[in-house]
Order: structure tokens, then sequence, then C-alpha cells
């Protein structure tokens, strides 16, 4: 079966991460792959890694032809989705959407955290959240959909919150309990997660030897990591910076309600593995390991390491992904392999490099 | 005044570090680095650094002439201190400690996290705390018992301890109050945090493009950290590593008791202003301001932010500083000048580098 | 067709990278890994990133089954292959030597530089030099003695000489004729080149933010480089190390004789073009652009770019290697590949990351 | 003594850079620093290192009172200095110029390498050339000139230059004799190289991980090296840039004509001992040590090996300097100190960081 695919977006980080992964994807075969800023250029010109390798050109969304995909990625800022998602799905298009635009079920946190009206409501209401390990559910359902001839949307989660919540949902989706004050997360960035454009930040002299934290109080993952968790109005959330291009680590302190008697860390890695038996890209490391992000990093895994704190009562869950694969591209692809009843693992398998 | 001083442990990234701020001082002469490792090399050879600008060299401990020292400094591990300590004193020199032997007051807590038996407990009972900012009578006192003709001792603050209490003591000591759940400390380290032994964990292949964290829930800056702030059985600290040489970088999550009706990130921002208010070393920035490791790198200087976090009546505060000069070397330097009576600053107003 | 393949030195960074392709190539299976260092350790607590997708672990040398290998790798240091080349052959095996004890084919130069004496010359004369964009008629040969049921070896080229040849060869062999004088070589690579050992060199902080020329006048690539290119005694070779994991920039001058009345370096890189005809690993860039190792990372390619000087009459050429894979273990495969008569990019053909 | 400085251009990486210096430097008192991109601005907000150490602000060059300074440093790009230049050495300033506009004394060179007209012929014939440590006289010349009322022009090396010319220079000067054939340069400079610009190249995501050539056959630097060295017409000069902020290390590698007797690196070395004796700056190796840019980042120091290559009758050598300090801002400083006739080394004494 070849499935005609299609990239709104291609040239910017994650979009050409998506490009990577469907070149080599064995379903999937590249009908268009767009870019208002590079239309006419070719892919390996602006990333020149694909020199000889991908003899492809980025094209202009208008004159793509989105239609005729059976799938389109949306690897576009937050309010572009809402403008080209609702005319694709009504043609039976599957739209696996990389941006903000379907993520959070209430449109009026939408308008509260991207300061614009959510124009596409109904939509919303039938999109499936794009976390395989987490919402395995959301996605059959739509998978269903899809397969009686409709279009559908996947809106896949971020990047910090799906780190986040592949390390703290185990203990937090348990008999384990919900926590008894605010639960902090603190992660940490590579500065492909600042994007393509060049400015200040991203200059190398700049981000080179340096890691600073930023968009604290307010970021707009906050209410995306709550609503996945469950924990609305309990989360305190900081990301931070760091020199190196791809990776991210969350780590989410969790404080537990009462003594748990007896409860080790070792009781806590075997709440994970099992919570996570199954899953293909997840990896739960044994007590004291903790997760590195070079060891995820070019690959759709993640890693998740938990400790359980019994002077305090807390549990400390880490997660190690690559922002722009398991974080972006990655997890789209995977989404678009369930969508389609491909093996979820389809073009994702390649070995992160040992050094 | 030239005031005669001596490293123990000199060859060490604390140590070498010291080196560079003595041999550039106004008012202290080094007239022995120690190191057993490196007894008889000369200093440039081991830190290339060095060639051309300091002709000393290394020597044997058992070699070198500390009691003739004014001011010994320990750049050496726990319970080598205890070692040398108690005759230096009582010998009438000033000991600068950069170990944990005499940092945590309760000799119980220190053979609980150390595993062994604090072997001088009146010493530990009259030394001072070496944190400026926040024990500046501790450090009087013992100015003035040194002035009395006596030897005294500082036990300077850890790396992780130093900026996590610049960032979190003034809303702690503050009416804003206790608060009302765990205090959450997630901290990032330079790669010379690991030390100058070469291992896997610091050889470059393996360190660099990575962060990760370690020393989950046990790490023995914990009761270091909640002696300083007074909030015992009250944190979680992880530490963490990335790919730089120097910097350190605490992010801390405060939540607080109660809302504070009308307060917000501009009050805490004047509140934190006020708190360092004539501190020469500690830099508050502007709301919305994040500090940058890369912006204290080689310097003794700290800067701190603070956010108020109104949806969750939570502080987030981080802090940035050289891990080796204002978490290490800097700071002894700092405390020593205190006990002298010198400019509390002398040798240590060199600017960072722009970029 | 599945081929038993061993892995003789396999902890290292040339042999864990051999892991790395042997364990997704489709034609090879892995039966023994040796490491004697870390001998019953499964790779994955050696190397994480493996952790959850390479279940295997490391054996000791004397008790792997080589002999039942059809090919056995060595990713040996010089010497160690002497040992077990002589005897692997001669019991049919196909040996791919990533060690330097079989590419200088005078074992007098070998001596020379490696300070032993060359223990099996007539093995030496009867194996193949790996390198097989210059030396496909080497391969062929062994590829036919081995079809017809003989042990065969093929020494693979150094990782310095690999770059530098692709570099340089085109014009060396061309009708553009002999150096007119000395020809100048300064190579860069990244630190993985300097190997697994902990050390002060590969300290991250000695590392990072450094670069430094090594193994000036006499370092053992020259020979090989010089054998490769037919320069014997023209060639000053000079190795750097930078900042980065993997990759590896040869720069190569190359002084002509006489005027090359007309040319231009479009005429260079069509000279390229034409040399490079149909190699799948070479791709050879566009006049004015330069090759990034960044964009060869992780993958078997070589990016070369040629530029003609006309004020001095000097070629310029510049090629980039992921060290550890074309540079070691890629093109080791690649040469086994040719030998078991498989498409030469079996198990190579994954993309490079686009960032 | 104070001094009135003035830096035209101050934003940008050479500019901050002497804002640094002049800031700490004993004699010198900064009147203005210009900055059009950023007039009005305080230089801490553009440059956060500086936040609470520097309390200046950038002012538009129209508003700026250059005139009534006794120096001003132009750090701008080339023909921005041929417009300033003329008028305040006329009005008796010194003008210590960072730009390219004074440095080729041939005006039709710089009119082919620069693609402008030369607009001050007459000026460029009495600049100094400011390389110290090869034009003294030049220096001291243009001191007595200053030191008669009169104003005048020193234009400062460029980077590339400098460290080519320190580490070519004595074998070039001394009877070892003129090269055989073609000298040829690799120089590898960190990425400030590059400038403030945030660009593609700059962006941290594409400059890490990498090493590339740039800039091959017609680099502006070339004629520079050239007329410095005397070697018109021989030189082949490739710079490279490499993932680290500041540093640049040039090998240089020299045929000489005709073998050496008895030559051998130990004389190599005494030979630039000799010629660097008394050059504060300047740091000869041992034999078989090489330069490390790490060991002179943030110092106006120099370091310098040497080694001779027996077998092929060539001089290979290397110069480490801080492409922002010695190799722009810190030269400048030291021109300026020789012009006023104070210690060349005035306000630039800091040592290096040993990690």
């Amino acid at each position: 079966m070849t499935i005609k695919a299609a990239i709104v977006g291609a040239a910017g980080f994650a979009g050409i991460e998506l490009v990577r992964l469907l070149v080599q994807h064995p379903s999937f075969e590249l009908i268009a792959m767009t870019s208002d800023a590079y239309a006419g250029e070719p892919v390996a010109s602006v990333y020149p890694a694909f020199a000889g390798s991908v003899d492809l050109a980025f094209s202009a969304t208008a004159d793509a032809p989105l239609a005729d995909a059976d799938v389109v990625f949306l690897a576009v800022p937050h309010t572009v989705a809402l403008k080209h998602a609702p005319d694709l799905v009504a043609a039976g298009v599957a739209v696996i959407d990389l941006s903000a635009d379907f993520r959070l079920k209430d449109p009026e946190a939408y308008a509260a955290y991207y300061g614009v009206a959510h124009t596409a409501p109904d939509l919303l209401a039938e999109a499936a959240f794009g976390q395989p390990e987490l919402f395995p559910e959301d996605l059959a359902r739509v998978r269903q959909r899809h397969a009686a001839g409709r279009g559908v949307l996947v809106a896949c989660a971020g990047c910090y919150p799906t780190a986040t919540s592949l390390a703290a949902a185990p203990v937090l989706r348990s008999g384990w309990g919900a926590p008894s004050g605010l639960v902090v997360v603190d992660a940490i960035s590579g500065i492909t997660g600042a994007g393509k454009k060049a400015s200040e930040r991203t200059h190398f002299c700049f981000a080179n030897d340096n890691v600073e934290a930023y968009g604290l109080v307010s970021h707009r993952h906050t209410p995306e990591i709550e609503q996945i968790l469950g924990i609305e109005g309990r989360l305190v959330f900081t990301p931070h910076l760091a020199p190196l291009n791809r990776g991210l680590l969350s780590t989410v302190t969790i404080p537990l309600a009462g003594e748990k008697a007896g409860v080790s860390s070792a009781d806590a890695e075997e709440l994970y593995r099992t919570f996570y038996d199954g899953c293909t890209f997840v990896e739960v490391l044994a007590e004291g390991q903790q997760p590195r992000t070079a060891s995820v990093a070019g690959t759709n895994r993640a890693q998740v390491g938990v400790a359980y704190n019994p002077r305090v009562h807390a549990v400390v869950a880490t997660c190690a992904i690559d922002n722009l694969c398991k974080g972006a591209a990655g997890q789209a692809v995977q989404c678009a392999n369930i969508v389609f009843g491909l093996a979820e693992g389809a073009g994702l398998a390649s070995l992160a490099l040992p050094i």
C-alpha cells in the first residue's frame, strides 16, 4: 500500500524532520512539501545534509495538491492549522496536526493562551489527541472513523507535554493517588526547540556554554500538560534551554498525599514497567539509572526513570525524548501509522547512535 | 599588607580556580599549592592555560609549610578537611574550607549523609558558614575572633546550595511566609561540577549533546540547602548535568501558603532588590529577564530572577553562578577577604566576557 | 541469505558503531561481540543509547566462536589483528580488519611507524585495501577469491586516509598531473577519534571550546595517505581535534606543476563529478559549496568540495566524513557487502539528520 | 593620566570586547560608545553579561563627541573607517582602526579585494601596521609623531593574519630562508569570527557539532598575510569554522629550500624563543606541545608551537589566539598603549581560565 502524504510547513525544523522520516517510510509517499519562504528551492539547498540523498524541492502551499493527499501533516505555527484543517478533513483527508490549534479541548483556554478565538470548535470536539501511549482509545476511535471513509484530525501533543506526561502519567493514573500539592515540572530543551529562525537567542555565541530558563509562569504548554494529566490548576512548569541541538528532558516532582507505607523506588519502577508494558517506544530504566537525551536523539524513543523519595513522600520522574522526533515529527508519523492501520513503529525503527 | 596563603588540593578544579584568583589578588601571596598527585610538577604543565603566566609548581602536602601560612584554603574531598583543619586552627591559621566537612551543623546529619563520624564537633560548633550574603554576622563573628589572634574556620557553602539559597532566601526570610508544601529545586551544572577525574561521565563524547539528571533523592547537598533555608524535611532537590564547562543554574519553586492578595512579579522583584541591596556580587534582574550562566562564567557574580505565579500562588526564582567561582573558589576568596578585613570584592572584580 | 558475523573489540567506538550497523543490516547476523573489558555485560549497560533496543551482551574474545563466523570484523588496536587474522583467514573466514596492521604494503614501513615487526607478510601481500571508491579491483579480486571458498582479508583504510584520499585522488590520478611540491593536508577530527578511553585529552572540560593540533610530523596515517595517493615523501599531514563527537574534515592543498591554461574551479568540479560517477557514497558539491561534517554524521557518506586557485596554481579540495562510519565501521560494512556480493550500500542507507 | 577614549561600532563583537577591556583599563576612560542600531540602549540590555557591572549606554555615532576623544577605536566594517579616519586624524586624534581599510599598503590591492577605491591614500601611506611583535618600529614611529601633537592612525592586523604571522614570521625572517614552494595556511576560527549578525551560518543548530571550510581561494586576509610575511603570490589560505565562541588556531606549513643539515625541532623551538624574547604576549611552547585555543580565550596572549619535519624539509608552526582579543580588541588596546607611552600590557594582564 502506498499512501500519498503531504507536508505543509516542510522547511521548519519539525517539517524537515518529517521529510526525513517520510522519505524513508515503507508506506508513505511524499507528493508535496510546502514552504512559502523556500518555494521552488531544492530541499538539499536549505538542508545540505540531504545533498545527494533527497532530490525533492519545496513548493508553495497554494500550489500544492493537498486535497489529493491521503494524509496531510501540518507543521505550522498556531492559527495556520485552523485555516487548513477543516477543508481537508471535509475532503476526507487524514490531517496530522503538529501545531497547537487542536490540542486544548476547551476553546476558551485556547483563546486565553493563544490570544485568538478558536474558529473550528466542532472539529476540535472530534479531534483525537495524538499521544498514543496515553490516549490509545482516542486514536482507535479516529482510526475507525477514517476506515469508514471519513476525514479525521489528530492533534499531536507538544514536545514538553509529551515528555512530561510520559514521566508523570503512571503515578497520577495509578492508585498512588492525586498529588498532595503542586506538581512541579522543570524541563530542558535543546536549541532546535527555539525554531529555525535566526535570532540572538539562537545565535551560536549566545546559546553555547549557557543554560537559562524562559517562559516562566505562562508558557503555553502549561494548560496542555494539565489537561493530559488531569491536574488542572496544580502545575508549575518552567522550561529551560541547554546547548545541544536535539533533546528534551522533563523532570517532574509529584508530592504524594500521605505516606505510602512500604513504598520504594523499586515499587515505582515496577509501577512504570507495568504501565508501559507493550509500548514500543517507551523504555523504563532500572532503578538508579537516569535517561540521557543523547540516548534518544534522532529516534522516536522515550526513556523514563523514576524514584520515590521517602523522606518527603514524593515521586521524581524524568523522561528524555528527541524534541523534534518523539516530541514532534516522529510522534506525528506514529499517529499516522495508527490511523492507517500500519504497524505503530513503521518507518521509526532506527537505532540511536551509541555515541 | 601581604597575607601568606596556601592551598591544599590545588590541582583539582576548585583548587586551580583558587590559584587563578590568588595569583592575581592584591593582598594574598601564595606560599604553597599542594597536590600529592602532581607534586613537583609545574602548574602550567597540568593546566596549559597558565603557560607563560604562572611560574609555580605543586608540592606534596606533607612538605608544605601550611602552619606558616596566614590562611589555608582546603580544596579537598570530605573527610580530608577533618584531618587538617583542627591543627591549623589551633596554630592560629584562618582556614577556609571548601569541602563539606564543616557545613552541616548537626554532626549526626554529617554522619548520615557522608557515612563517617564527625571527629571535630567542637570546631564544627564554632565554624562560620561561608555564604556572605546570607550569614554576614557569622563571618563578622569569626573576623573578630581572628582579629583577636585566634585561628578560625569558615565552611564555604557548596555550589548548589549557594545558587539555590540566593534564589530562595528573599522569599523564605520575608513576610511572604513559609512554603505551603514542598520546595522543589531542579538545578543544572556544567561538567566541571563532576570534577577533574577522567571517567565515562566526563568523557567529551558522553557529556556532549546531552542533559541528564543524577543523584536523585539523596544528593548530599539536600540537608545543606535545608539548613541554609530553614526548610528541614521540605526539600526535593534534583541536580542535572548540561554540556558546558562552567555554570550552574538553580530553579526553585516555592508554593506559598494562601493567596497573596495583590502580589505580583513586580512585587517579588522589589522584595529581592531590597533584600540584596548592598550585596556586591548579586544582581537581581528586571521582571521578565532570566539569568544566563554564560553571563557569570569566570566571575564571582550571581544573577537572580524571580516571578510570581498567581494561578497557583507560587514563586519561581532562578539563580545563575559559576560553580567553580561563586560556587567554590571565588566565594572562598570572598570569605577570606572578610576574615582579613579587606574589601569583600578584593581580587574578584573582573568583568564577565560579553560573549 | 544470513551471514554469520562476529566483532572482535566491540566495545570501543568503532566496534560499537559496527554493532549499530550490523544489528540493522538485512543480511548479517551477529553471533559474537567480544570485549575482554566488558565480557558478560549487556551492551546497553555500557552504551545506554541501546537500552530497550539491543538485547545482546559482550563476551570474552577467547570464548567467542570466531571460526564459526562467515565474517569477522577486527576493531582492535594494531598488533592485535596480526594475532587473530592469519588463523581466521586460514579457516576460510572473511576478515574485515579495521586496525592498521595490514594497511601498509611495505612491512618495513609498518615496522618503522608502528615499532614492531610485521609477522604476517604473506597475508599482507594478498590483503585487499579497503577503500572501495579508489581500489575497487582490489576488492573485486578478494571477492572472487572468497567466492572460491578461500579466507580473505580486507585492510580498511584509516579515517584520515579515507577523507584525504577522497579529496585528493581525482586530481592526482588525472591528467592534471603530479603535484609540483608538497601536498599539505590539515585535517580536523571530532573527539571520538581519540577513542573511548577516559583521559585528560578526552575530558569534556579540556576538549570543549578548544581546537588544537596534535601528532605533528610523524602521525602514523602519513605513510598510509602517501601510499594511497602515490605521493611518497611529498606529504605534510597535520591532524587537529575540534569539539564535536563525530566528524572529520580533511583540507588538501595540491600545488600543480605549471599553469593549467584555462582551468577553472568549474573544471575541477567537473573532473571530480566524472571521477566519482556511480559511487554510492560520495557527493561532489557544486562550486562554492563546502562540505559540513554535520551533514554526514551518522552516515557512510562523504561530501567533497573542490576549488582551483589560479593565483598560485593549486587545487584545494575538502572532504567531510563521519570518522566512525565512513572512516571506520561503515566502510568496513561496505567492504564486507562487496566481499559477499551484496549491494554495496546494504544496511548503510540511512539519511543524515537534517539538523 | 586619564586618556579619553571612544569606540565607534561598540555593539559588534569586537566593539563590545573593546568595551570590556577599556572599562577595566587603568588609563583610558570611555567617553562614548556608539552603535546606530542600539543608540540609547544600555549596554547591559544587549549584552546581559554586563548587567550590574557596566552602567553605560550606546549612543548614535552622529551624536558622539569623537573629536573630543584622545583616542578613537574604529570597530566598523571596511569602508566605514575610510569615512571617519581622515577627519579624526586631522583633528589630532589617535585612531586605532580595527577595520581592514588601512591594512593593505597597496591601494590597488585594496580596490581588488574590497571592491572599492581607496579614498585616503595619503593617510594609508603614513599609517602604522598594528601588529606590535612584528612591526615595533612602525608603532614607535607613530608614537613619536603622536607625542609631537599630531593625529595618527594604526591599522590593526586582522585575526587570521595575526595568528598566522606570529606562527610563520620567525622562520621566514631568519636565515632559514624563503620558502621553496607555496606556504599553506589552514586556520580554524570560533563562531564569533562570523560576527554578531544572526544568520543560518551562526544559528546554533547549524554551527554546533560541525566543522567546515569557507572563503576558499579568495579570502580577503590572503593579501594581508602575504604583505606581513613578504611572501606575495605564494600563499594558499583556507579558513574554517569550528563550534566554539572564541579562539583561532592557524596551522602554517612552510617548505624549506634545500635540506637544513642537522636542523631539528629543538632548533626550531630555539629560533622561535629567541625571536620572541621580550614579547609580553607570545609564549613559545616546548617541543612536542601544541597551542590550545582554550588556553588563550579571554586574553591577549598568543601561544606558538613549532616542529621541523626532516622527512620533507618543512616547518609546521601553529599559533592560537582569541580572535576577539589578540585578534582584534586586545591587540588594538596593546597598540593604543604603545601610542600613548603606557606599558604595552596595561589593562591586558588577566590570566586565562585554567578550565
